[in-house]
């Protein structure tokens, strides 16, 4: 997540210089072979740029509502995951009557499957959540491929001994149970954004529209512009490539880039918020901002 | 569920060369019949496509919002499928007591109501079902001619028996028909959108305005471009429908073709998080894609 | 529901004849005023079909959008109704203890239910849902106005009985109640789309704004297009017409007609699904489309 | 709700007859100001009504959908007390054991919570709802400020009684007082709706830049259009002025007036319903629309 | 929450004023480098603001929309919380049994509850909360820093007791812990909205994007207006500046400033509708807006 407002344009010419070569080349192509080709054959109608920029003004703007719209879910599901594991560790610690040791073990194993979802999430090696797992958990979890679902399972198994050592009664099982359904839907709606990729046929076709338009474009202004139409032409290719290219950088919302929501911030805010709760004295410091700019 | 990022443009050629066809037959008409029929009569005013091109804009935003739409329902309700699988298996592993026959025969039985599901919904024949189901359910199911919702009274029947044989109380009864419930309702907000026609009165009047625009563009660009209208006239028509194919791609998100949602893939990584919460041995392979372009 | 995909124009003239009559005889009206009228006195700026353009745009969107919202959350609404007969049918059948009398009397007056409510939301003389119902029940329902509703008030006071004489515990109680009130709920949500009325002005003034565009466009294009003004005057506006009343067919979905929600089939497939569920051996007919063209 | 379909020009005319006149006057001065003052200095360009046209129709866009909004949720919160209510009736008919005339003070005081909720977002004097009260309610509902809310508290009371006196068990009890949840929450939402006032810069920005846009685009078609160009530039004011109002009039759709949700109408329909279920013969009439013209 | 439908222009323009002498500057310098360096050797073409009008369009229609969007779930979220600290109170009034010492402290530390979430979005020093806390809660509340998460749990523990002492059973238990469970949700989702920044990339895109639409169009309409160009070049920009300033003043809802949601004052309606239904005598006033103008 970006913290500054003042980005440095410097930020989104690294994220398009590749593009704006491509388009530099294309209207100093477009230009000459007007020049030398076409302009004494007859003239290029200027409608034709002004449809094509409808269409893709309709596609920039899908694009981006759909990554919006993907990037705030993903928000949307870990705030909920955030809710769940206060009301989770808030039921453990006062519902569970005589056995904080395994309110405090659920708890525990409740911060790993954080952990380990998240690692799943960023496809990166995170082995934080091993501290928070004793010996016989991790020598069962080693077995499965999906980590995270394994510590829920055990979690449903160390509920139910709790239920029948009669800790706690139907009404909380259910309470408890509940919770950890949340968190399952929650780990599900994590891997369905993560897994499904955005249609590619719509940024396939945005990339060729564009480029359609920036050559239709050179070559009409270039009527009366002259060699300035090929730095106008890049210009107005820059506005739509940095929109589009802006928007998509929303719609893979878990990988581990500065766009992306702040996976590690948030999971340490959950992890300091239970351990308080559990009344624990070694609290790590919450996830700081990278140059004071951006926060994963 | 395309993977790549470059498409080739012969597959969106492959999609639209017979509309192609048409548009290119309809510019070289409208051209002929400029240049020898109303070139000497009136001007043919440039505000026409313009005005169609403001409303075949709408048509197309409309048909690839809904389509959009529809794909990424269809998508979540598999989420919730995938979701509530795990919780349906965590539950009967963990929360009935001495009967892990059972409970393992109800996972199996719900593999098959997965595979017996995503058949009818791809109208495909597949017989994978057949091996996750004890004889006496596959000769009770033949008289069905909705096979999965057959199934699912079977659980239901076989849960009641868990609940009377007092395997499990009145709260996990109670949370394990919820599971019930939902794939009853996922199953038919599937079969919802598999069945619902989307309104065939805007694909139909988009294909209508479309071709007039391409007509009138073309009678209008021709009056300063020349002959080289009949090529942009077919340009500015793909544009149209290469946008309008795609969206409508989108629109029967069972279907079992490369834009459609990968239910082979999602129903395999179900059977296979189920095994192995199991402690099955034999496990199966997930689903690989084709050539590397897409998965089914 | 239509179902093919080659909607023939004479359907789409049938709906807008007496529209296009009034917009050729403007258009008419027009070119002859502007031609002796205006023409010596000053000139109709284009801007003006362009501006009043660019509101029909926004009305006709807006008028489609929320036409077509209302569409599909009725096809929703009947969606959950399917889903929600099903677990009522699966929980009767399996859970209630030793009455199958019982059961599949709730369930016959359940079917009966379906066809009350889908002739009342139709507006229609339906008298299937007798035959589903004992004499009692129907002296009973008599006395009502809201006959569905009365019927699943008998529904409740079965259910009672049926949890009095033991032969449903509460968990089960408070399962198949909870079905109730959810058809309670689809029930009221069908009324209320069928009961509010589209709010008026916005359909009125569309019809004021596009007659004034079709007016200035004749108006403006004949300066240049001559006496093929009042044709090219007509184009347009039944692009906008057509788009307007296509929109409009889906505001009221719950009508009798080819746009609206297929009422008789779903209702069918419910009834078919639940026999089928009661191992009865009279199983009705699927819905047969009409002419090949559409289902009701 | 207005119920006719076409409506009077005059009723338009009476919702903007003080606008028209500014803008009249505006486009008078605007056009006397070039035709005296700037026609020899410059031109005002076309691009200038041509951008403010879009930046007003994004504005008019945006406050019609979230009006819309607005509107649309009001309805579907008085559709979903609709359902609650008879589900409330139809759970004390038939599930309260041998205390009928405890259920129908429920019932009665549950049509006083209608009547008093209703008075209040129509910030009305409605008395109505006395006649559903018993007296000790009466004077006990008088100490508050929110008598509805004051009302609910004393369902709660009751329920609780018939709890504690065996007449409901713990499932019947949950079951109801889920109701008294889902009305509380209803109100709220009303409340919300009826308390939030759209955020006025967006009302008070649109008025600006219509005015703006009347004043420029009269400049502008002046230069061809002469002394017309008053009457024209009122003319394409009045669409986009009376679409604005059209769209303001569904912002507060509690308000006593022909755009709003028909309070009256749903709340008698509720009434009916109950006083059927509950076997009352004193039933009164459905309200009646008002000169056949819209329903309160 | 701004109260006045007429806001003073000096409102708007306190606002944008910086804005404004960027834009005066740029179109001065604009019109300078025209006049004397591009004059004499082509012509900018007017399609280049045009297509950036475009482009601008959309980004603040999105900025817009999104900014609207948080606002709205903003105020749903605190519409929840008084509809279920009504349902709370109601609950706790009624469901305990001989205590209404507990319940009377539980509703007074929600109370508490409410104070200090509001502090904490609202960032300020708000001590009120303390009043409506036992010393014992104060001390242990200090140990943490997430304080509104802490008197959570604290109401749980109270709870619990509640239960063990038999004063509620469990279905009243499951039906207060839910509001708890209700509270951490609208609690969380408050944070989330706090926390997440909107993308930096959007607001910072827009304003390059209106810088260069501002010079463009000056340079454009230079060539026909003169001197003039220099304001209406920030007459147009003024038009983007102030929408876009006025749609970013939602984006963060719970600011202590005249946009955001009245926190204080709904609040304050919370606390005076709990302390009705206790019955108690000393009740604060309604918070008072500010001038007539806007409350808090």
């Amino acid at each position: 997540m970006l913290l500054i407002q003042n980005i440095r344009l410097s930020r989104i010419l690294r994220n398009t210089w590749h593009v704006d070569l491509i388009m530099i080349a294309s209207c100093t192509a477009a230009y000459f072979v007007r020049e030398y080709l076409i302009a004494h054959h007859f003239e290029i109608p200027s409608i034709i740029p002004t449809v094509l920029g409808t269409a893709i003004a309709f596609f920039i703007g899908f694009n981006n509502n759909q990554a919006y719209d993907r990037w705030w879910e993903a928000r949307k599901i870990w705030g909920a995951i955030v809710n769940d594991s206060r009301s989770l560790a808030r039921a453990l610690i006062n519902y569970v009557d005589e056995d904080e040791a395994s309110a405090k073990r659920i708890i525990f194993r409740h911060i790993a499957f954080l952990y380990a979802l998240k690692a799943s999430l960023r496809g990166a090696v995170d082995e934080i959540y091993i501290k928070y797992l004793p010996p016989e958990d991790l020598l069962e979890i080693k077995k499965h491929t999906n980590k995270h679902n394994a510590i829920l399972n055990i979690q449903s198994r160390e509920l139910q001994k709790l239920s029948k050592e009669n800790k706690i009664d139907g009404f909380r099982f259910i309470e408890i149970n509940e919770m950890l359904v949340r968190f399952s839907d929650s780990m599900g709606m994590s891997e369905r954004i993560k897994n499904t990729i955005f249609p590619t046929t719509y940024t396939y076709l945005t990339k060729v529209f564009i480029w359609l338009f920036v050559v239709t474009f050179t070559l009409v202004i270039s009527q009366s512009a002259g060699p300035a139409s090929i730095f106008l032409g890049w210009l107005i290719g820059f506005v739509f490539v940095s929109t589009q290219i802006n928007g998509m950088s929303l719609v893979d919302p878990f990988k581990n880039n500065s766009a992306g929501i702040p996976l590690n911030q948030i999971t340490r805010t959950i992890e300091i918020n239970l351990l308080q709760m559990l009344e624990e004295t070694d609290i790590p410091e919450p996830v700081k901002p990278i140059n004071e700019e951006y926060v994963l």
